[in-house]
């Protein structure tokens, strides 16, 4: 099962926001096409977003200047424009850096010879990113318990890498390994991964789950129906502050309130060593529609009611019992961890 | 402002789930509309429909028996048809219980007299609420302080009322008195009453908000964006255990964690003393479409997308600062505040 196809130098993708309702296959022909995909999470996850931003790189090379200078040139622009069509995933602005590093690597070298150079790396963070999210769910899956009951936000499953996914690959691994789980799924407010994408995913494996709206993750911990919560994440600092989908520090909260074990899972990729602390995260603020009109569809308050729509938050460090990553399983302190683990 | 009118015995009600992009009144004829009405939210909030349904049994009143045993017995019927209608908001069940024993009293009476009596007390009920919310808002308004930005969850507005309502009436009772204040508003899924209809009301009464999806309200508290938390309740035991919204109980830890104070603001109409505790409240679990469909009008899932929907949750008195009562502010230790306050 995969959100993206790349062949021939051709890319498609499965269109999400038309999920689970229809599921539309659609190509991406430019660089343009790219951009509007992922800032309209047709493509989103943020380990997805990075390899499909290589690709749309690669669907673009064809309409640059067989001039090598303005070539160069022309490449970097594209890989910045794309770099900036959404702030918070840090996944994105690493895969087009590997890119640029190896057009800058093999800048004098011919304009094909350039090309090609820039698809291997594109295939590689790929095939990377699969290979990522098999170490995580292997890394993960022991820490999921036979009957276990377990809470997940957002999606970050299959339709959120190009492989397995992070958190749900995890909840998945478990259930293959034969354990009896239940897996309780924030529908996830504003535009309803959790009851669209997860759900959806999770039918298809035929994995026991039941959706909720998001403030009911609380009244589920205080009757006892919650063992274990695991979610992606977008980017995570050096000390572990976490930035993933908005409301994931709310269940952070309410789970360290009911002491319910608070897991992360999220590969190499995710983590941005640069920023000391999640205050240093860039948060992403969406369109208020999102709030006001229901998957563009249907309006429930006219256009001038005020709504602020931040897209993600951050939950700080003290708040997450571990990350799972494609190294190993990460404990506080994190700030010496990180450092440690990933360096591996 | 009114959500319901009841004039020359004829009963009418503003259908809450058109606002607000529909402003439409329609009639209560029978008992059977009114049953319907409360089921499907027409009309909501625990003090309105109490006062509404008090209301419909006056409706109902000429289509019953002539005969005084019959009489008597299809009002008993009537009435305790029209409080099996929604399990959670006590004064539902309360209103209806006073006309019973008014019923009682007059038995011995004629039927128009026994009629008269009954439409009595409806119109007593009705009258009483008004006041109750003004004393509530008299009450809490000094809670607020200038420039105090205010998170409040669903609508406890004169939608909810028939009066001005319960927390928003505190929080509109500030303004008017020239406190410059800012309104937070939880969009409260899986119905939204937050963004159809308490931004409705605080639009109108031209103070400054700002919708949010539920889940943003921990990141609010983060960023230090809210100074107070002020909801409303469906049932109080006599421990200060709060039934509200769902959602609610989760804001109450979230609240707790950054230090908000976290207010409810309710009548002595939605006290149950005979509860020692909020375990015994009932929930109400809601038809999982509410999730499934935003508003009846577009599916974000199939139908058989496994959801799980409970419309109540309970907060543990020891995550509640103060309740605001019409007769006055309680204060832990409540179990033994509640029961002085209320005596008064």
């Amino acid at each position: 099962m995969n959100a993206i196809k790349f062949k021939n130098n051709r890319l498609f993708f499965l269109d999400q926001t038309q999920l689970p309702l229809k599921e539309v296959w659609r190509e991406c022909k430019t660089v343009n096409d790219g951009y509007d995909a992922i800032k309209h999470l047709k493509v989103r996850g943020a380990p997805l977003i990075g390899v499909f931003a290589a690709y749309c790189a690669c669907v673009e090379l064809q309409f640059l200047s067989s001039d090598k200078t303005t070539f160069l040139r022309q490449l970097e622009k594209t890989l910045r424009y794309l770099a900036s069509c959404r702030p918070t995933a840090v996944n994105l602005a690493w895969a087009l850096t590997r890119l640029e590093k190896v057009a800058d690597k093999n800048k004098e070298k011919n304009i094909p010879r350039i090309k090609s150079e820039i698809v291997k790396e594109a295939v590689a963070i790929h095939t990377e990113d699969v290979r990522l999210c098999d170490r995580m769910a292997v890394y993960g899956e022991p820490l999921i318990r036979e009957g276990d009951r377990v809470l997940t936000h957002c999606n970050a499953g299959f339709l959120a890498t190009s492989g397995a996914g992070t958190s749900l690959a995890v909840i998945c691994k478990a259930h293959e390994q034969g354990k009896k789980i239940k897996v309780y799924v924030d529908e996830t407010r504003p535009l309803l991964q959790g009851i669209r994408l997860t759900a959806w995913e999770l039918k298809k494996k035929k994995i026991l789950y039941e959706i909720i709206s998001d403030s009911t993750a609380a009244y589920l911990m205080q009757q006892g129906l919650i063992d274990k919560v695991f979610v992606g994440a977008d980017r995570i600092a050096a000390n572990g502050d976490t930035a993933n989908k908005i409301g994931t520090y709310n269940l952070a909260i309410v789970a360290a309130y009911h002491a319910v074990p608070f897991y992360v899972v999220a590969p190499f990729s995710t983590f941005d060593l640069r920023l000391a602390t999640g205050d240093q995260i860039p948060i992403e603020e969406r369109n208020p529609d999102e709030v006001r009109m229901i998957l563009g569809k249907v309006s429930v308050a006219p256009k001038k009611i005020n709504v602020f729509n931040p897209a993600f938050d951050v939950t700080p460090n003290n708040l997450i019992t571990a990350i799972v990553s494609d190294k190993g399983i990460i404990y506080p302190p994190y700030q010496k961890n990180i450092a440690i683990i990933l360096k591996q």
